[in-house]
């Protein structure tokens, strides 16, 4: 069998995950391949941090130089953050006929174009996936998925930190900067968490979107970039009482003046698409012609999501078509959280002292908890039941009965 | 330029909307193919009803083996209902070396492994995005979006009547009957509903989605397969007492036991992702072992979304690589409806009388309709504004002021 080589520029959390899958899914990428992946080179910052990370077979260095000189190189994969030197060293592979991957928003924000261009010259593929939205699939959406249709406008939530804020805000009543701390002290905010909640972040995600889509990055005098650092516990606690969630969102359309982008705060309500996308989660609405409204939602970071639209480009380096996805058989939780909510069908619903009771809003009506469906059939008279799905916070409404 | 010739089978909403598309989207199909796409003929049942539709170079005829005879005829388009004649139709076809996409749900869940295996002989393609879920690109995701990823597990709104009555139920208070009567005269529902408010369609598309992710269908033991008849206007009260709502769910995964399908009416908190999938829409929720929880949302019916999918799926049998996307210029409605909340930064929310307030819920918030954004900043003091997306009902609340 042959082999798909590949050297991962920076090993922290995304780098680290993206070697690791490799692993854990090397079956899978050869049974779609039809050759094995093969990690052979690693670039770090710090040789010391990583001694133990060396393993036979693959070259572990600090030296870019080095890494370019591996024989057969395929793809290189950039985990590293920052214009400089990702720029410069995906420049560099690009002229040696090395595909590349990039998970890095702000450089491929700023030297995508030119990129794309010399990678076309020397006919090499530039997958970006990773840059928009984490394991979210939105760029193969737009390039591969929806080539008929023609986009008309996108909007999204595409930075997990300033999404969290906002979600744990509304959740546990606190004032920004002490949910800030709190993101920082979990590991959901950087230390410098300013690329998030001012939006800097959404931005490139918006400046990578309009050139895929536009062919051109938004025009300057008409973008609006707002942070989320003015929103108090006042206005959400207030927006709460009116049903309306807070969302940091990305708008980009193309108007009559010429490329349109936001990055700001607005109020959702129940019936819109976002409403119930919470914390760290991205989502994109992509407007058509044909189609109409699509969404997408998911995780947009962290270590596997981020890894798998790495994999995922590496896939649509070669373009081979998978007759077969995969799949792997499902398992329930040990101890599934079983809530059904139950109506009697006439008059008073009595439920039995071992069954938990979530909430009871009525004589009617009540959620509850429950391993065995069955207990409810049997455990109670002229009940109906249905099960119940997505978190349900058992706050206590008055309600008269 | 060479050209890519279709024929249609069947000339109702599918069909005409497939035509049509392909007139108004010309252009781009000749972008995107580099070559142009021409209907040279179209199969209808009554030759009458559709004179009018005749058109020089088209072949409208009632007559299959003439269709079939056409000279170089590249794919055809399957456009009609139930599992015969379009079993043998497309069975013709493909052995004939034609490319057939199709849009036959309950033919496709019966007979699409038959047909695949023929078209992997005869060496075409069989396009299907449009049997499950419509516009939305469910299986051009799952085959080539998430080839690396292993599917844990699949949960989806496929049938867009059933989830209109319960919508609507729910935003009525109406009864079961009374919602499809009303669904039934305005086209949301069929004259003989069955098929969609008993659960077969969106079992017919989990079987679709059982084949394309497992090679196999539903385990038929331990398939369940409910419909939403019995839901009462009162059960609808009751949730949404709760703060919940009733959907129509499919559920799909592998568990010790083979392959496990439920079609049955639940309940989904506002932390579910399907807790806004209102109306006609359609939703499915991925479940893979990388990414994590992948959501994907949109129209699931309709002449246009039906025909993205026909469309799209004709891209696909060449699959070229497009680099960049089409768009077109956003326009906003003539008089857009600009919602905005306001709260009071310190005391009283004075709004002056031109402005339309939707609701106002304490002294110092309120939802607004206003044209001219600035009008807030000028004719109100100490004002914080949002925008809001989504619908929003002006329920009156009791909140004491």
């Amino acid at each position: 069998m042959s082999h798909l080589n590949i050297a991962i520029l920076g090993f922290g959390t995304v780098g680290k995950g993206v070697h690791h899958s490799i692993k854990s899914h090397q079956t899978r990428l050869e049974e779609v391949l039809g050759k094995s992946v093969r990690v052979v080179g690693i670039l770090v910052k710090n040789m010391e941090k990583h001694e133990q990370s060396r393993e036979d077979g693959v070259l572990l260095t600090t030296n870019y130089e080095e890494l370019l000189e591996i024989e057969k190189l395929d793809v290189i994969v950039d985990a590293i953050v920052g214009c400089e030197p990702g720029r410069t060293y995906l420049t560099q592979a690009i002229e040696k006929g090395i595909h590349v991957v990039t998970a890095n928003k702000e450089m491929f924000a700023h030297h995508g174009e030119e990129l794309l261009a010399l990678a076309k010259k020397n006919n090499v593929t530039v997958g970006f996936e990773a840059t928009v939205a984490g394991g979210i699939p939105v760029i193969q959406t737009l390039k591969q998925l929806l080539q008929v249709n023609r986009i008309q406008k996108v909007e999204g939530i595409f930075n997990g930190t300033s999404n969290f804020i906002l979600s744990s805000m509304r959740k546990d009543g606190l004032s920004f900067e002490a949910t800030l701390l709190a993101a920082q002290e979990n590991g959901y905010a950087e230390t410098d968490p300013s690329n998030d909640i001012e939006g800097y972040d959404a931005f490139y995600k918006a400046v990578v979107l309009s050139q895929l889509i536009y062919g051109e990055k938004p025009e300057e005098k008409s973008t609006i970039r707002k942070g989320i650092t003015e929103i108090t516990a006042d206005y959400v606690e207030s927006a709460a009482e009116l049903g309306l969630r807070f969302r940091h969102i990305v708008t980009l359309f193309k108007g009559e003046t010429g490329i349109q982008c936001k990055v700001e705060p607005v109020l959702i309500s129940t019936e819109h698409p976002f409403y119930q996308v919470d914390g760290v989660q991205n989502a994109v609405s992509i407007e058509t012609d044909l189609v109409g409204n699509v969404q997408l939602q998911g995780p947009g970071a962290g270590r596997y999501p981020t890894a798998s639209a790495i994999l995922e480009d590496i896939i649509q380096i070669s373009r081979p078509v998978n007759s077969k996805p995969a799949y792997i058989e499902y398992q329930e939780d040990a101890k599934p959280s079983s809530k059904y909510v139950l109506f009697s069908k006439n008059g008073n619903l009595d439920i039995p002292y071992d069954i938990t009771v979530l909430a009871r809003f009525s004589n009617h009506a009540a959620v509850v908890e429950i391993e065995e469906v069955e207990r409810i059939r049997l455990g109670i008279q002229d009940v109906v039941s249905f099960e119940l799905k997505g978190n349900y916070r058992h706050t206590v409404k008055k309600v008269t009965v």
